[in-house]
């Protein structure tokens, strides 16, 4: 049966021995997403024309913070990071405007980037609430999943939907 | 009407000047959750009784996130905060359990920490997320807002639900 | 006459003691620039018209630079930065393409932010640079140097050109 | 009675509310020490006459470690520190060699500056056994303690030998 | 004659050249302790069999430290940690109540991991002191040593009580 | 044609795919500079003989900040790095003092270090002004550039001067 690998002997967490583990690639995709009105909507995907926009403060910040994981979550293990990827999409619906965010993470290593991925989508969302804030505080960032993930010794998953 | 104060004139984004405003106390209430299988469910709560469990290790993560999330959104002003709190909750339903993230974060300063709230509580999910993905890897991030701030030129905000 | 302020009765480099100097506004200009080629300033500017252009990347490393600077530059104090900006300027004069950096750096504080703005500009400046070197190495990071500064006791200073 | 502070009420660490407290001057003197074999203290000391000594980086260590404990220790809040000099001393008696390592930290602010002056010492010692543990490795960082405070509403204290 | 690998020609500070080491598997345990009063020890105790304990808190610190190392400690080499583990144990003798800190680290890599092992135990011990300097400032943290190390072209080492 | 490799689909910045790469030996030497007034330079010569001086500081930030480069520039790739070091030289001329400073950088991983060499040198300079400043603020740093590289698929490049 399945246990909770980050506990050691006297019940304390710990950070997990991989170092048996195979370095193979492996990739990991999260989504997150931001619901915004439509006057954040507007303000955002207008100033998409000019340079500096808030999508690329947001993507930018994911990218940082993809690489910063093991520095943020505690039993993390460091992990030399090969790619790094984040995409947008609205998802626009009578009076619903939905950003989603999608991370793709690769690396070449003994652990995977599940991790990565979606502190990569999380810290995307929560910039664009902090960059969008003075307009409106009640944006709410949906659900933040992982959507599939390759390689490594547990096999791949994909979530379905 | 408001715009996005984060464009300066050449419409690239900048950290706002906050040296004119005024330090008052501010606080603010920041919730987010993570849906978990009653696998995991079982495996959180039976190990609270330990020393060293899960809930402990994504609070203190979550308190150290809070910390520094200058560091991780790129516009954020550098706050001295002067507390965090992080509670937990869990809301159990027919086979639906999700485990319900509160922080807590003050400052007196010139600028509001709702940020600060939200990367704190972000962080706390995502570190759940982690020490339990040996068991399960389709545990979902629930909704992340902010529920309540107060301080400041503009004023209280409560979230209505 | 003046003296290495940062030397301790042992001759080792201190911190040294602000704790009595007053909390006032002070603000920093400091500028950098970056030689490119041709080819470099005609990708750069040609992506301008997109969103997350080099620039904004840029620009987002170097405003999260200043936020940094006394992590980075071991005897500089924390300083809680409230404002920072970063702006564009090409000088293109005959097959010569200069892309200058100004950084502007606003505090309320007991010292000055001569540092992070200084930081800022390098690291805008290095960025560009790394986001450009697969299309030339041979780049140069042009001189860096304080512009302006104004507050504090050792009074305003500002570069004669 | 004393209690634990860093408790909430659910019996889990927070950082305390120190917004009430008053900014006032505060020090910390701390110490630690290292024993090291007469083979290291002849190759530490015969090289302060050099450039880019032992203990040159082992001070910046402390220094810099200095200004990042909030970053370290989870419960500690974030202050700004005024001030930061380290200061070393040779206790020499008879084969035995130990480096004595003061620090003294001062800051102007709502919360004491103990940890961050012990911080400061411990990361001194740790980064004097790196940069000889290729000599010996059996070298001993000796106790490390509060010698002096001041300031705050908790008073002064100082260690009685 | 083995001498300061970390001085270059010029007689300064260098990260030496490890390019040419071997990946092998490497371990150390070092050990650090912290001296209490009575009240302390027994809050601590107290306390265990709570949720969100001291020794819980001291102890992910302690691992996240592990992994920030290289970025505490100047000269040292990032190294892609593959296990942290630390572990308590209580000696108490009229009067004298010491916890005594062990950390475990384990890296694949080509150099040791002696300065990751003493790091964590510091920085736990440091964080217990956090938690309990409410309590009594008089806490002392004891000896801080490496027991053990394992891997490596130097070969194994064991302290010798 | 060469184009910018940073940018996704999307016109976006990503950290780009190097799992494909090999691991080999790859070295960079990059240059930074910076001028100084007389009084400056006999400050900082003076101070040499002295334990701590100037150019040990300096020279300890740059090899930290080589280590933190994908921590400062967003889209570098995080590498673990073998070795590190920085020269100084004075070339002095009529009233001129200039401070020629030369980073080192090695890895054996899947892309090269130009950026960390880049960044060891730019911020080496950065701290002799810090250092300085209290003297002169009028100080200069000059031009920052890959002096050579060597490794990896896109061949070695030498600076022609």
């Amino acid at each position: 049966m399945k246990k909770l690998t980050h506990l050691n002997e006297q019940g304390r967490a710990k950070m997990v021995d991989i170092s048996e583990k195979q370095e193979t690639v492996r990739t990991a995709h999260a989504i997150s997403s931001i619901l915004v009105s439509k006057e954040v909507y507007e303000k955002i995907t207008s100033s998409q024309v000019k340079k500096g926009d808030v999508l690329s403060v947001a993507q930018v910040a994911g990218i940082m913070a993809a690489k910063r994981t093991a520095d943020i979550i505690p039993m993390c293990h460091p992990i030399a990071l090969k790619a790094v990827d984040i995409q947008f999409e609205w998802k626009c619906d009578e009076n619903k405007y939905e950003l989603m965010i999608h991370s793709f993470v690769k690396t070449k290593g003994s652990t995977g980037v599940e991790m990565e991925a979606l502190t990569a989508a999380s810290v995307c969302a929560l910039t664009v609430y902090d960059m969008c804030k003075a307009i409106d505080k009640g944006m709410v960032i949906g659900q933040t999943y992982l959507m599939e993930k390759t390689g490594g010794k547990s096999g791949d998953f994909r979530r379905e939907l």
